[in-house]
């Protein structure tokens, strides 16, 4: 069986670097699909390129317009080849309407010294949290498997919160193995944290989102179905846009992705 | 008389949507430009728009290859313009060879709930704190008032440091009044992290740099050309790549704009 994911992804190729897929009903947000999957079909359309090299370092994606359900289409531009990466512009389109532009960058990745500086913060193991119920609220959430350690949701008669943080397990519900745009999607799952600041879910949506990849393929391979630690919070709210700045770590404690994002909300 | 940083952003509009710039000596870097004067000139390129609407508030700016001492062209697209917000790609050319990519996102900002998250960290006033001295190392840097509060660029002798971070007051010298292209400018003026905690120049330059912007032109205008305290810090350094994280502050602790990028490195 084809996991929604997967379905959620797909590509069919047509002439060079342009591609066709379709919305997904159970990854439906709002207004549109779930950012996150986006996101994951902006770096899938790169990742399936014949000429692409190496593997995701960078993705930006901006979120122009409202994406409609049914179908779009793809175009991908590899704008520059040099020895150790590329760098490629992608735009999805329906009706020639630009819904969402994205860039990315991909490399080769060579040994060298690496270390770590973000430290995993200290909690709880997945199975030692219990998981968030589903909210009925929105249709993707119930494609992941999210366990909440700190800013969960607030729920009626919650309190506002003067922290803006929260910190999650995380994983595709039923668990599939990770690959970069399943890790693209979850950069995403954090709801806005204006909700958890105000205590109530006001219109808002992401304008834009950057993703630094520090895993590769191999490591993605060795991690497997288990859980991210996900942690995210603002920096500053002002006038009707924020920042989010999020951290995705392996239960092992190695720092997966950083992701970054400016939120549009009204409160 | 004009400030070197105007003559380095100076475009000339050519058809729709099309200018021609040119780098500019004072900015010089090891190779090519400043990487900040080239997001300030991208960034630029769109302010000069007529049918620009709005404010930055967001700027990805994606090096893709050197850029060459001289003349190049610069080609803004309006890809999307909603209510509220715009969205812009633009790339800078050199004999039609694409050096440099961005995507931008103006806004109109609006009066609602707002708050600081982020809090500048304690620090002596600009004034009480030694002005680096010039690196004889790179041109650029001429150009900035630097006055570092902790890691200072390694001299020869100096040991590794087991932090990443850099805090630093900043300003162009001369002083000049901040603007939306000389903030974007700042967020670069970090000398690669890995420098610091290997203490000695490697072979470095950022890939990919993501700018979100926290305030309005009449916040520009309040501040003039006081001082920035600007922050960075590196997540993780990882088989060629890291990444840092930056917050830059008004003397009087709000966050101006949060800024990231990914480096390329070889140690």
């Amino acid at each position: 069986m084809t996991h929604p994911f997967d379905s959620a992804v797909a590509l069919e190729q047509g002439g060079e670097h342009t591609a066709t897929g379709a919305t997904h009903p159970a990854y439906a947000n709002m207004v549109g699909p779930f950012g996150g999957i986006t996101a994951a079909v902006m770096l899938r359309a790169v990742e399936v390129q014949p000429d692409r090299i190496g593997e995701p370092v960078s993705l930006t994606v901006n979120f122009t317009a409202p994406i409609a359900d049914g179908g779009y289409e793809i175009l991908t531009r590899c704008v520059r080849t040099n020895r150790t990466n590329q760098h490629w512009i992608v735009e999805l389109t329906q009706d020639d309407e630009v819904k969402t532009t994205a860039t990315a960058v991909f490399g080769i990745r060579r040994d060298t010294w690496s270390d770590a500086q973000a430290e995993m913060p200290a909690v709880p193991g997945p199975h030692s949290v219990a998981p968030a119920e589903g909210s009925g609220f929105v249709k993707w959430i119930d494609n992941y498997d999210m366990r909440f350690v700190v800013g969960s949701l607030p729920g009626i008669g919650a309190e506002p919160s003067p922290s803006s943080v929260s910190t999650l397990w995380v994983r595709d519900r039923p668990p599939r193995p990770l690959d970069f745009a399943s890790l693209a999607a979850i950069c995403d799952v954090f709801y806005p944290r204006v909700f958890l600041r105000l205590a109530r879910p006001v219109p808002a949506g992401t304008i834009s989102m950057t993703t630094y990849f520090h895993v590769t393929g191999d490591d993605l391979a060795a991690h497997g179905d288990d859980y991210v630690l996900a942690t995210t919070e603002a920096r500053r709210f002002t006038r009707g846009y924020f920042d989010q700045t999020s951290q995705l770590f392996s239960p092992t404690g190695a720092l997966m992705a950083s992701s970054h994002q400016i939120v549009y909300y009204k409160a």
